[in-house]
């Protein structure tokens, strides 16, 4: 029988969020989670016949908030808070964001606090599992719940958006009768239930971090590789050194260099002469680990927001009561990543220097530019314009967009976020990264050879391998567009960190 | 016979430029112009006899500027060049750019300082008017010549790159057989000639400053339109007023706007209550205004930079020299954009401000979120985190990178403009800022048939009738990611500013 | 006897810090600390008489890592190293930062990997105690050692510079005799051991943390107060929303607000009609408990910079090794600091959005402007201009430094945290928000006043006290920059935070 | 008898400007722009029996504007406008800069439109005269008018507020007193007359932009020096390279730099080695030159401010109208001084470069970081962090404000320039840069006396000696912070300037 994970509202982890979003791993839900969903739902139509007021039920949202709903509209109501509600602004979110989005949202419908009708909770799983992708158009949220574009969710299950299945572009409705299953009829806060959530910045966020720590793991890979072709000094490895200076980070990433160099000919005696290197690889480690350091305090904060209620109102279904709330608040989760940002244009600016300091006779003993041939072959001139103005839009990136909002809704809504720009402008930067660290390999690579490095650490040199698979040494001028997008998709794909930790599990690392 | 331009290398104007690029009008070369070029192609000659150094030319560039190329060696030096400087990265350039970019450095050709081979020129005004388009990767650019970029052609034109041609991509030597050409042989300086050149900025930096001042004249119409909806005092755009404070700008907007008016209710007497309205209302001339003002900092650079030598080494025919200069440094021109970057971050806050007044009844005397119906119609409630998300956006895109550049090639390339990225940017602010402008539309115009304002002005009205025909009342709430899509486009494809602008050539504004 | 803390290089409090440092509480250095100092001091004369490179001890320091230093010159070499190394900026020091910057290394020294002489560590306890002062200029510093700051010290401990002492500037040779001390004279490494620190940032950065915890504490009591002025809703605050959703700083915050409120005529049925106040009412706890939450991760890295090795070369006693390392490397501190600029950015504009509220009748049911006397009085409708003109300040001021730093020293010191700039612009934004919560508190005791508010909360009515004792009701207007000073300096002076804390340990909060 | 300026309201120069400002040049009203203010004084009281309603003047102000104002409160009402505008924040306007803001303001009364009493037109020109200048905290202006802070005078011209007079800090009323001059009674209009200006951030920008002005010529002097401390090529000077690109700011600063080096070693044949000099020795007349366009925008636009109507409502003398408009808008000047920022963080990162080349062997054939004695004096290699952490500081000071800003006054003041702001952290960066040219200064001549240049140029020998005279030699390492602020001290002064001018006066340059 296939893989399932079985989801509980409280327990999600960054794993198993990501091999359901990416890998298409089925999902199930809980009888404990569904039975809150149930008891959540009763209590819902208890307050139907109630007359206190709860905004977003039987009151309108936003400046509407004092605005009756009487409960023979509420179908009615619900309808028009989904279309009103679809204001987002392309581009469409790819296929794994839909399934973050999907999936950050289902998971806390699980915790039990949102009232809303089980047979949508049950569907959102379908889809997931049957694979039938809303079309979500991505920008137009402030991070203050992505209510414009998760409102175009609602739209497909009310069986009149757009959705993306068996590899077309089809109405929800048609999607739904091919799958054998039918779209939802709203109810009483339904709508509020749909739109106000942070599934689309969480979901992007879950996928984010994942990336980041894929990103910081190949940064290490490609940073010991370099290190064989610069004929680096190992001695700011060293344990000792790190032992008392305990910080987690950067102990992490020199563990991880350590390993990946285990073997390496830079561990002979008198291989390095430099006293110390420049800063740029001296110090990689530490830019790395405050990396991890930034990832580490995001992370708290993506799991706390996949595992909790995020629902305002806010259903606590053993005080049987609805309560406003700003739980859909995620400041610091949105000042994470603004933190995150800054701290990848640390790594990203070091990969620059590291890949300068390769091209530098000066510092590396070999040819300029590693040329293959001083007199009629350029190589590696002008390839440096390419990575470095790469780093400027990622220096212009990291900056922050968090406190630049509007005071909105007649004055009531005058905070936001904006955590899902945030998050959309670090995945740039993570792609931008790629590139730059693929330029960076090639110096690695091209040194390592003109260098006749023979030892290679066990790391480096299944690293230097896939490298060299894919792009031959440059032996003469060529087009070297060619050969960074390739170096680019070899990062992307996971190739390398694939290839180089297959290894280290069975080292006894 | 069609309609062609002739180029000169000295008298290159922005609508010339647009019709080329855009409308793809055919060029030809003046004769004096081809002159210039033919005796400067002897000089270098005359130069390869001699023992004189020359960057580029009998020796290196960059860091290999102490490199000597000796004359047998020209092809291959020249080619390897090219090879070498091929390292841009994706995306791709658009059509528009491509022809840009080819023309911008057709134009700076035709001074007569580079010393190119003839047959080049003439390749590059054969691939305009054929419209065979080397494909260029438009990122890799530090703004101190295109280098990265440009020699992309360089490679299409040795028959080697690709092209588009005819709907299709294909080898470039394909596109040539197919149109009757020849890939070229390089001879010597031909390699630096093509790469040392900012015509990828100039050249998207052209058709952005064409976009902006259309953008600026919709803004002015669309302003025009909100001050209908709004019943707006009209006593701000008193003539009298900008007589006192003749600024060039701010001036021109509000004549235009007074005759977008001329004829409207608002010049009624006793119409418009408010002593004084919001400053978003009250002061759009003038933020309109500073954009121009900034516009037309901007134009004079960049008509400077389409007219005037680019090239170092640069040739002095008459002198019979070949000096060493910093005439490829754009920071003017790159900061003019920075500027206009930042102007154009006040206009879009301020369509924002307008835009939310508008839906507000305290300001109006119109129902809230300009529903048709208040209990059951949220009408627009929810678009407003689109418009404002946006603008933060904006915000972002507008801070500056023009100083965030490394030093480069052994130290010796320590200065950058970052124009190409800023130019970039730039643009995406524009793209962003027709959506904000078409929301704002929306607003406007739904606010006028709630008001049943039956007199507009002659261009209003004209720009009434184009939204309305397109996009219906908004009875009843609906999928609004579809309204704003389509008005986004009717400000986009110019249809609005169409309507409207000929309208006014009938007028004697 | 007088109070004294005991230091031993591993696990000195925050709170002890700012006693130490600003409340002059004297300092011992144990017994343990001391050994480990002299047993280092040994090793270092072993290493003189051996052969092995050690950067900045028998070699130079930056890019003059390449040349020896012979024994005898030992005194001259460190002398010349403090004098080239005293290249500081003004503004100078004040006296409780030069106070923490003298413990944050004294600190770090008791972790014994410095091998410095045991009378310079001494001196340093002892002009602590005695409170002679050096004079810093705190600017210069690259975040990556504040060596050039630092330095100063040197000069100051050779008995050459100047310090304050007994409320004079004097020659820190005069000084040391007054006092009974003597100049040191510097032998192997010392001169190295004394600039080559964090201690700049590490001490500013503690005192600063300190007046951010006072800052949010501070902030909860005004939000409590505004509430009361605003007549807020208080369900936002329920304990049970916060349950399931425990996220730490927000928790905490509104743990402090209810108790502030213990009391308040808030609590009392029917009071609040507003089913949801502005989200600058609803989310403050969420906000300042965001701050709350950057905070934490800040104090973390501070406290282990503060007990730990911060040494380059490291000296590790029981290994009997000198290693060159990284540890001075602070960019997550950095990184942090910068997070919590965001953060307090966010706090910042809040409090401004709910001052904006407090004047406005359309939410308050007040007066406009919350003036006495509608025709006649003004009262606080300018002032929006003051707090809002700070909070752009802020925006500004939060925009990051970090990554923008050159390569230096012969291209060897290709990385820098810029920490010390982040810290010092951080103050900047502390002390913007002390005048705007002084305005917010202004506006929130007016509100008070007029709404006739008399059951106000516990930990309310002490702050409510202590404002209206220094400044009056509103009866007419007035110099308001007046009362906006004296508000800032009851912030400042933590009059406020006083009143209201002692209060709150006689509850069982 | 004394010099006088005669000042007419329409054409006031930046040169007189200073004179007034800073020399404190007496002042004359013309007679010409005396009968305008009487009258339009006379058209005032013409309004106050008609019933039309005018801002500011009947009617309140912002968003009081709905509030009537009856004659005989006219003297209260203005009274307290006054007071509820002071609100600014210190730290308190330095002389020039109050000397600055009275002249900008009473400047622009003379344009006529203000209709304010004649009498406090004439007591701004005796405050001028007589130099009594009101105390002014300079923060708390959105750049929208800069009322909070001009309010402050209205109070000392009522004989209520501080002034600074004849060395002392005094109440107004007793400085008039002795000085034989009257406090004001308010009438009409006069209160907004006062505060409704621009005349700080006009005042103050004036001021800078003659700083400005000054700091190109003294860059161009400096950067003439390094290039004989350097060896630099003078090839990039060719005034021909200029003829065929001619952009106006970069002609001015290459026809500066040749006249100062008029004479020197550097124009003798075969002196300078390189082909190409790194960038920041061949583009600086460039990156000179963008600095002076942009400074030519902001003058222009200021030159417009000083000379024209800020007025609203502004008063039509010949029309006998009193119209509302938008003439307080700065936004375009704003943008300028951005724009400016950002050209001067160019200017300021070109001196570091040239500064970190001229210590390093590679470029210049001398000794590491310009030691005199190689194994025992370090010289310039730590002042590398001081120089660039200023640079990072100008950095972040470059970062936009201009359209940060909040919907203010009941959602009616939703527009601001932040121009003072901007302004004011321009300042700082001009502050910052004299500090990095005075480092780049020393460094310039120390080279050029280890390289023993005997032909220096005109200009430039009479810079070497200005700083000479005053920093000796580093012949061994001494506490550089005394050089750096004796060389800042050089610039700030204008000493250098002065040095060099008075001989270019006597060329025919």
């Amino acid at each position: 029988m296939a893989e399932r994970v079985v989801l509980k509202g409280d327990s999600l982890t960054l794993k198993d969020f990501v091999r359901i979003a990416r890998d298409k791993v089925a999902v199930e839900i809980s009888d404990e989670a569904m039975e809150r969903i149930e008891a959540g739902r009763r209590l819902v139509y208890e307050f139907m016949d109630s007359d206190i007021p709860v905004y977003g039920f039987n009151r309108g949202v936003g400046w509407n908030k004092d605005r009756k709903v009487v409960a023979k509209y509420y179908e009615e109501y619900n309808k028009n808070l989904i279309y009103a509600h679809c204001v987002g602004v392309k581009p469409e979110a790819t296929e794994e964001v839909v399934r973050a989005t999907l999936l950050a949202r289902l998971s806390t419908f699980l915790v039990g606090c949102t009232g809303i009708q089980p047979e949508i909770v049950v569907l959102y799983k379908e889809m997931l599992n049957q694979n039938i992708l809303p079309v979500i158009p991505e920008r137009g949220s402030v991070g203050q719940g992505d209510i414009t574009c998760l409102s175009h969710i609602g739209l497909a299950i009310m069986g009149e958006g757009e959705v993306n299945y068996r590899g077309a572009r089809m109405k929800a409705e048609d999607a739904f009768k091919e799958a054998g299953l039918k779209p939802i009829v709203l109810g009483p806060k339904d709508g509020l239930a749909i739109v106000s959530s942070n599934a689309l910045v969480t979901g992007t966020g879950a996928l984010l971090v994942q990336d980041i720590e894929d990103l910081i793991d190949i940064a290490d890979i490609i940073y010991a590789l370099s290190m064989e072709g610069f004929k680096g000094n190992v001695s700011p490895l060293d344990e000792s050194a790190y032992k008392v200076r305990p910080q987690r980070g950067q102990c992490h990433s020199a563990k991880k260099v350590r390993s990946y160099l285990e073997g390496s000919y830079l561990w002979l005696p008198n291989v390095t002469e430099a006293l110390q290197d420049p800063l740029c690889f001296r110090g990689s480690c530490q830019v790395h680990g405050s990396v991890r350091d930034a990832l580490e305090f995001v992370k708290e904060y993506l799991l706390l927001q996949l595992n909790t209620s995020e629902d305002n109102p806010c259903m606590l279904l053993e005080e049987k009561r609805m309560i406003p709330c700003s739980n859909y608040e995620i400041t610091t989760l949105a000042l994470g990543f603004e933190m995150l940002g800054l701290a990848l244009s640390h790594l990203s600016k070091n990969s620059c220097y590291r890949t300068i300091k390769l091209s530098n006779p000066y510092f590396t003993g070999l040819s300029r530019f590693l040329t293959p041939a001083d007199t009629s072959v350029i190589a590696f001139g002008t390839i440096q314009k390419t990575f470095t103005s790469l780093d400027t839009e990622n220096r212009h990136l990291s900056n922050p967009v968090t406190a630049d909002y509007f005071s909105l809704a007649g004055d009531i809504e005058d905070h936001a976020s904006n955590g899902t720009i945030i998050v959309q402008k670090t995945a740039k930067i993570v792609d931008n990264i790629r590139y730059i660290l693929g330029i960076e390999a090639l110096h690695a690579v091209q040194a390592i050879d003109l260098r006749r490095a023979d030892r290679l650490g066990r790391g480096t040199k299944a690293a230097y391998e896939v490298i060299r698979n894919e792009i031959p040494f440059l032996d003469r001028d060529r087009n070297l567009s060619i050969d960074i997008q390739r170096s680019y998709e070899i990062i992307k794909s996971g190739e390398i960190l694939k290839a180089v930790t297959m290894l280290s599990k069975g080292s006894n690392q």
